[in-house]
């Protein structure tokens, strides 16, 4: 099990609830715009939210946007170690830096004391444009080069006593980023945040993130997470739900069982599977639904559902655990379905 | 490397293309519809379509249906022997059965010997409706009761001398599909078809296949998939091409690698790449393109891309393999960018 870190009011790591990360597109001493989308991102699900921090207004911004928020905010600092020490004296509640280009060791230095003294965390890792040159000559460009640069940045801050550090290390590339986290989880102990970086556009974007992060977090490898995209930042929130619920991790909602309907399917199952999908969408306690094409393997395969429908001819039955518990006309089954999904979710 | 077998001009396995699947919601007795929803789904890329066989009208519309097509049909049958024997006289490439439903010893031997006359592949496998009382109680509801029930319907047609062999096992669990297909891949060298089953609506199926289908293809794992979807078919195919596309399987498209935007982004990135991904999506040739949001990261973790653009202040600069190529004004930089695009493209 991974070290715990601590980032304000959450625990990162030891086992803790994986956190929902994600960064947003506005300048960040534009504090009133930050400040409401910081909000719609924690109303959406969002955990931890980051910033970039680019020039001395928006250090100094922290202060005000940390004054209205209840989330953990992480200053995204890069080239310039003063930022970095402006946004921890701000108040930030964690940093993100790459002491490789953060400038020369004593400025290093500077920024672990700061982050010392002011007790919060730091994430250091590596992506593909930050992999150290002796790592990519000794061993090309794979995981090794990849997770040694980040083990790198780790000692480096290790060396000046700084001890709640997260780790990244990110690609555009799926089966690298699979690669490399493995690696990292062999050889350490700090908490891991997964991400595939560049991930693209909306739709392909998820489909890159879901494999490389939902294939991690299946083998139980990783901490926090961020899916990056290439759209509104609360599509990402939306993604991270639906891949820690595709991986089992968050159990908290009415997961809709239903199958790909096939020439058995005799009534029109795929607008009652959206139907319900819609109408449960908000609810927060643990029921397994299914919405089955027919009789054949819908009661047997859903057996483990706390309720399900499946039908044809103009009949549906109801079942309950795989035993079927009802029989009625279609429309009939269907409004009954929904009641007794309402009694089952209260 | 799994075993290479042949369905009529294609052949799964053996390090073979990771052949698309898909089955459709109509009655296959109707021909008309079924050859068109066919010919749909072939041109959207899908390699190999399944149909329900339910009934000898459904059986005997095979034969007209592969008059009109021209990738191999699967025919799916279960409970009646006979209806498998009608279906591979008339005509079928493949069928999926599952031999403990199929009816007593003797009638899975008469379709073994039917399978066997014809040459034709056969799919068996598992899924969470059928798993063997005997390993449910032996090994509890796990991927071991799940792949061990698949095995033994392996040997069962192997016992008639069946070779021709692809596997299934699914369940609508995600991390027990991941451990399953791992557990088949450890015992067996026969081809894996893989899938999520019932994974549910369209954007949670999307996130359940990509992480059940995409962590095992990443780990060389599987050699045909189908992406089930309670959804068009079409969706289906293109999930699998995403999926196949984000594990590096296919690599013949134009990859969008763009960073999720962030406080460093002074320009409109976000409709720049969803513009970049619609003038490409027809591009069938390797090319990696970089959309990226600022000149910090953007080269650098580009730096394989053969082409990319990274902007800020009204200015943008278009990059080729790392190495920045011309600075120009936003929207002559984003017309010079599509031209180089193009160009390569060709």
């Amino acid at each position: 099990m991974s070290k715990k870190v601590d980032i304000k009011n959450l625990q990162i790591g030891g086992g803790n609830k994986i956190d929902i990360q994600s960064m947003f597109n506005i300048k960040t001493e534009k504090v009133q715009e930050v400040v409401s989308q910081i909000l719609r991102l924690e109303h959406a699900g969002c955990d931890i939210i980051r910033v970039a921090i680019k020039d001395q207004q928006d250090a100094l911004a922290i202060k005000q946007i940390k004054d209205k928020i209840s989330i953990p905010l992480v200053a995204d600092v890069h080239f310039d170690y003063r930022l970095a020490i402006s946004a921890i004296e701000n108040g930030v509640d964690k940093v993100r830096i790459n002491p490789g280009n953060i400038g020369s060791e004593d400025k290093v230095k500077l920024v672990a004391d700061c982050i010392k003294a002011h007790k919060i965390a730091v994430r250091v890792g590596s992506n593909s444009g930050s992999v150290e040159k002796e790592f990519l000559t000794k061993y090309g460009k794979n995981e090794i080069s990849l997770a040694e640069s980040a083990l790198l940045r780790v000692r480096q801050l290790e060396k000046y006593g700084v001890e709640d550090i997260v780790i990244s290390a990110k690609t555009s590339s799926v089966p690298l980023t699979i690669k490399t986290y493995r690696y990292l989880a062999e050889k350490t102990d700090y908490p891991l945040h997964l991400g595939v970086t560049e991930a693209g556009t909306k739709e392909m974007g998820i489909v890159k993130s879901a494999i490389g992060i939902g294939s991690l977090l299946a083998d139980g490898i990783g901490d926090t997470i961020r899916v990056s995209l290439t759209a509104d930042p609360v599509e990402e929130i939306y993604a991270a739900k639906k891949i820690l619920r595709a991986v089992g991790i968050d159990k908290n909602y009415a997961e809709i069982i239903s199958c790909p309907t096939c020439g058995r399917t005799a009534y029109d199952m795929q607008s009652l599977a959206e139907l319900i999908y819609q109408k449960t969408i908000s609810v927060t306690k643990p029921i397994k639904i299914a919405v089955m094409g027919c009789v054949v393997n819908g009661p047997g395969e859903a057996a483990d559902c706390d309720i399900g429908i499946a039908g044809g001819q103009g009949k549906c039955v109801i079942f309950k655990k795989g035993v079927v518990y009802k029989t009625l006309p279609e429309q009939d089954a269907i409004q009954e379905f929904l009641k007794e999904i309402n009694e089952i979710a209260k």
